[in-house]
C-alpha cells in the first residue's frame, strides 16, 4: 500500500488505531460468511465521525478502496474486505449519544451493539423493536446496512422503519445528515437508500432510532402440526383475519429434533411447530390470542400449549433461538440458506425442497419466519465426506431458484453481500440493474466504497447470465419488461 | 412542436386522446396552485400502461419534456406544464385491477381516487389508511408522486408505508416494476425514492397499495383550551405517554370563527381546539380515551366534548375538514402555507407567526396536524388591496424560514413541485442538491421528465442563494457540513 496513504491513515486516527501487521490483519479477514476470506492492507480503528471522514478522504484522495466493519456477524460477506484495500472498523464508535424517552428517539454510534438500546431505555418502559438473532453483538451499523430483520419485525417492521436519521460519511469523506426531527421531508427519500445499501453508500456514523413502549402484556404459545402444510394454512388464517401477531415462527421436525437434543426445550413431537407471539394492551392480547388458539384448534394443530410465565415463555424462545446452532448435534456441518416466498407459497415450496433432499441425498432443516415468508432452509452435510460441501452449496442455490420461480427473493434479511452479486441477474434484469449501478454512482462515483459487493461485475461473476424474468409485478424488486 | 412527434402521439393513443386545439389545451395550464399557468403544446389521454410508455418513449427520442397529471388538485405546481410539453394526464386510466382481501393487496391505476379503494374494500371490512382533505377526488398517481398524508397518518404513515409495488414507464419509455410480494427484497430501495419524487422519476402506471382491516371502534372528543400553547402542551404530554392517536387536529381562535360561519359544527369558542380521535379493538380504545381525556383536563382544558355517536363524530371532522374553504366566510383571499416543525417547537413558532401578523398588518389562522408537526397556517388578504398579495406570500414565505429556524421543512404534505423548488436551498446544502441532481439522473440521464420541479435550477431561481446551514442532524433531510 501507497506510503503516502498509510501517513494519512495513522493521522487521520489517535495512536494505536492503525493497524498494517499481517497477523494482525488477519482477524478481520472475514466477518460471519467463513467461506470468503480476503485481507486487507490495513484496518483503521476511528473514534469519531471525524476520524472517519478523514480516514474515508485519505482513501478516496488515493483511490483505494475502503470496507465498514462493525462486530462481523453479517451472514453474506457484507465486510468482506478488499484485496489491497482498507477496512474501516467502528467498534471503537460505541457511545449513546443521546436518549430522549418523551421524544422516544436514541442516537448512537455505530459500534453500539443492537441490545445495548433497549438496555438503555429498559428502566424508562422502552425498547428498540428489531431483534435479530445476533442482537446481542451485532452493531446498530451493521444492522442499518443490512436493514436487519428479525422474529418480531413482522409486526414491528425491518430497521428501515426504526431509522429516523443518520450521520453519513460520504464516498468523498464529506459529512452529511440524513432524515432528522421531522417526517415527510422534500427531496428524494436518500435515508431510504442508505438503509440497506450494505455499506456501498457511505459509513453511517451517528444513527437517530425510534424506541416504541413496551408492550403491556405478551402471550405466547407453540403448537404442534401433523404436517408444514397444516401449519402454514394455519399462518394464512391468522393472517386473513387481520390479525398481526408479534412474531410467528415455524420449525419442521428436523429442526425439532436438533432443538430437543441441543436444549430440552419440550417441544411437541410433530412434523411442524408454530412458535405464535402477540403483545399490546392486556384486553386486546387476550381476546386476540383466544381467536388465534380457536384458528389453530380448526386447522387440525395435534396440540396446543401456552406459555403460563415468563420462564415458560422464554424456553419456547430458547428453543427457536439455537435452532441454528443446533445442528451441530445432528450433522457435522450446515449451510445456512435465506429466501423468502410469497406466504401464500410455502406448501409448493416446501415439496421443492423435499425433491431437492431426495435429488442431493441431503437433509435440510426447515426454520421458517412465518409470517413473513422469510424462509431459512439449512443443508446438512458432512465436510469430510468427499465433494459433499459442494452439492450441499449447489443445493442451496437451487432453493433460491425455487423461492424465484414462486415471485419470492434471494434474501429476507442475511443480505446479498459478496455472497449473492453474482445471483443477483437471477432477480433483477438488465435494466434495473443498470439503474441500481447508476444510484450507487450518484454516491459513489469513483467507486472507492465496498466495490464487489450486491452488484454483480463480470470480473467477479464472469459473464452474466441472462436475466430471470417474471411475470411483472410478481416479483420482489425491480424486473423490466423492454 | 414538432410534426413527427405529434404523429407519434396520435399513433399511441386511442382516436381521441391527443388534445392539439389551443382552447383545450387551456384546461390543463395549472393544478391547484393556479398562481402558476403554463398551457403546454399538446395533451395525451393514454388508457393503458403500453401507451403511456408508447407517449413517453416519443417524447424521450424527440428530447421533448413531458408532465404527469393526474386530477390536478396538487398544491404545489407538481402538475404544471413545461412550455411547448406535454401533459400525459392518467385520468383515463381508472381501473381497480384485483382486489386481494386476503393478501390484503389492492392493484389500481393511477387515475383511480383515493377514496375509490376504500369504497371497493368496505364490504370485506377493509380500507385504504392514508386520507388527504382532496380524498374524493385526488388520484392514487398523485398521492404516489406527492407521498401524500392526512389526517390519520399519524397513526398509520404516509403514502410510502402503504405501497407495496409499482409500475413505473422510466423517462425513456422503458416498463419496469419496482417493489411486489415479499418484503425487505435486496438492492437498494427504489421503489422509496420513487414514492414522493413528485414525477420526476418516470410515470406510475399501477400500483399495489396495502389496505388494513377497519377499527373494531373510532372514539372522538373536541377539546378547548385557553391559549394554542395549552393545547400544545396537551399533545406533547398524549405522544409522551406512548399514546399514538388516529388523529390530533388543533384549530386557533380565526379558523374556530371561520369553521363556525361556515358549516356551524358547535365548536367551543376557545383560543385553540383540539380534535383527538382514537381507534383500535374496543377495550384499548375505551382505556386510552380515557387516559386522554384524563390528560387534557390536566392541561387545563376549558371544555372536553365526547362524541356520543357517529353523526357527532362527522360533525366534529366537517369542522375541521371545511376549515380552508371557511377562510372565504372572513376574508375575501387566502394563501395556504405548508410546513413542518418538530413536535416540541409549537409555542415559539407561534409567537414567531403572531409576530408576523403585526409585522404585515394580516391575520393567519392556523390549522396544525398537531401529532406530526404539520403545520397549515391560513395567510388572510384582499387581493383587491394593492399590494396586499404579495405581502402575504412574503409573510407565508417568512414562515417557512420560521419553520427551518425551528429544525422544521418547507413541506410537510403539499410538495415542493415549482412552488418551493428555489427555497430548497434554504433547508439543503449545495452537497445535497447535487446528490439528488445525480439520484433524479440516475433514473432520467436526458431531463426529460418533469424539469424544473423540486430542485432549483439557476434558469428559475436566478443566482441560488447560500445553503441555510442548520445544526447537523436537527434537520429534516439532508444536509452537509463540509
Amino acid at each position: 500500500m501507497d506510503s503516502g496513504l498509510v501517513a494519512a491513515l495513522a493521522r487521520a486516527v489517535p495512536t494505536g488505531g492503525l493497524i498494517t501487521a499481517p497477523e494482525a490483519l488477519r482477524t478481520y479477514e472475514c466477518d460471519g460468511l467463513t467461506g470468503h476470506r480476503v485481507v486487507p492492507s490495513a484496518v483503521v480503528l476511528p473514534e469519531s465521525t471525524d476520524q472517519v471522514a478523514a480516514c474515508v478522504s485519505a482513501c478516496h484522495q488515493a483511490r483505494v478502496p475502503f470496507v465498514a466493519r462493525g462486530a462481523g456477524t453479517g451472514l453474506s460477506g457484507g465486510a468482506l474486505p478488499v484485496a489491497d484495500g482498507v477496512v474501516i472498523c467502528l467498534t471503537r464508535m460505541r457511545a449513546i449519544l443521546d436518549v430522549d424517552i418523551q421524544g422516544q428517539r436514541v442516537t448512537v454510534q455505530p459500534g453500539v451493539a443492537n441490545l445495548q438500546v433497549s438496555d438503555a431505555v429498559r428502566a424508562n418502559g422502552h425498547y428498540y423493536a428489531p431483534d435479530p438473532s445476533s442482537q446481542s453483538v451485532c452493531t446498530i451499523g451493521g444492522n442499518v446496512a443490512e436493514n436487519s430483520g428479525g422474529a418480531h419485525c413482522l409486526k414491528y417492521g425491518f430497521t428501515t422503519t426504526h431509522v429516523v436519521g443518520v450521520t453519513l460519511v460520504t464516498p468523498d469523506g464529506r459529512v452529511t445528515t440524513l432524515g432528522g426531527a421531522v417526517a415527510d421531508a422534500p427531496g428524494y427519500d436518500l435515508l431510504g437508500v442508505v438503509v440497506g445499501s450494505e455499506g456501498t453508500l457511505g459509513i453511517v456514523t451517528e444513527v437517530i432510532l425510534n424506541i416504541i413502549p413496551i408492550p403491556e402484556t405478551v402471550r405466547t404459545m407453540l403448537c404442534g402440526f401433523a404436517s408444514m402444510s397444516a401449519a402454514g394454512l394455519a399462518v394464512s388464517a391468522i393472517i386473513a383475519e387481520g390479525i398481526t401477531p408479534a412474531a410467528i415462527e415455524m420449525m419442521d421436525r428436523l429442526a425439532i429434533e436438533a432443538v430437543e437434543a441441543a436444549v430440552h426445550a419440550d417441544y411437541p413431537r410433530c412434523q411442524a411447530v408454530l412458535l405464535v407471539e402477540l403483545d399490546g394492551p392486556r384486553a386486546e392480547c387476550a381476546s386476540t390470542f383466544a381467536r388465534v388458539e380457536e384458528i389453530c384448534r380448526q386447522s387440525e394443530a395435534q396440540e396446543i400449549r401456552v406459555a403460563a410465565d415468563a420462564s415458560q415463555r422464554a424456553m419456547m424462545w430458547r428453543g427457536r433461538r439455537a435452532a441454528f446452532a443446533a445442528m451441530g448435534r445432528i450433522s457435522p456441518d450446515y449451510y445456512v440458506q435465506d429466501g423468502v416466498i410469497p406466504r401464500g407459497r410455502l406448501a409448493p415450496v416446501l415439496d421443492g425442497i423435499a425433491a431437492l433432499e431426495q435429488e442431493y441425498d441431503l437433509r435440510v432443516a426447515n426454520v421458517f419466519h412465518a409470517g413473513d415468508g422469510n424462509l431459512h432452509p439449512l443443508v446438512l452435510y458432512t465436510g469430510s465426506h468427499h465433494g459433499e460441501g459442494d452439492r450441499a452449496l449447489e443445493l442451496a442455490g437451487r432453493i433460491l431458484d425455487l423461492c424465484l420461480s414462486e415471485g419470492g427473493s434471494i434474501t429476507g434479511e442475511h443480505g446479498v453481500g459478496s455472497d449473492k452479486a453474482c445471483a443477483m441477474p437471477k432477480m433483477f434484469s438488465e435494466g434495473a440493474l443498470e439503474v441500481f449501478t447508476r444510484v450507487r454512482a450518484a454516491f459513489d462515483p469513483d467507486g472507492v466504497c465496498n466495490p464487489g459487493k450486491v452488484l454483480p461485475t463480470p470480473r467477479l461473476c464472469g459473464e452474466v447470465p441472462g436475466p430471470y424474468r417474471p411475470h411483472p409485478l410478481e416479483i420482489a424488486g425491480v424486473a423490466t419488461r423492454m
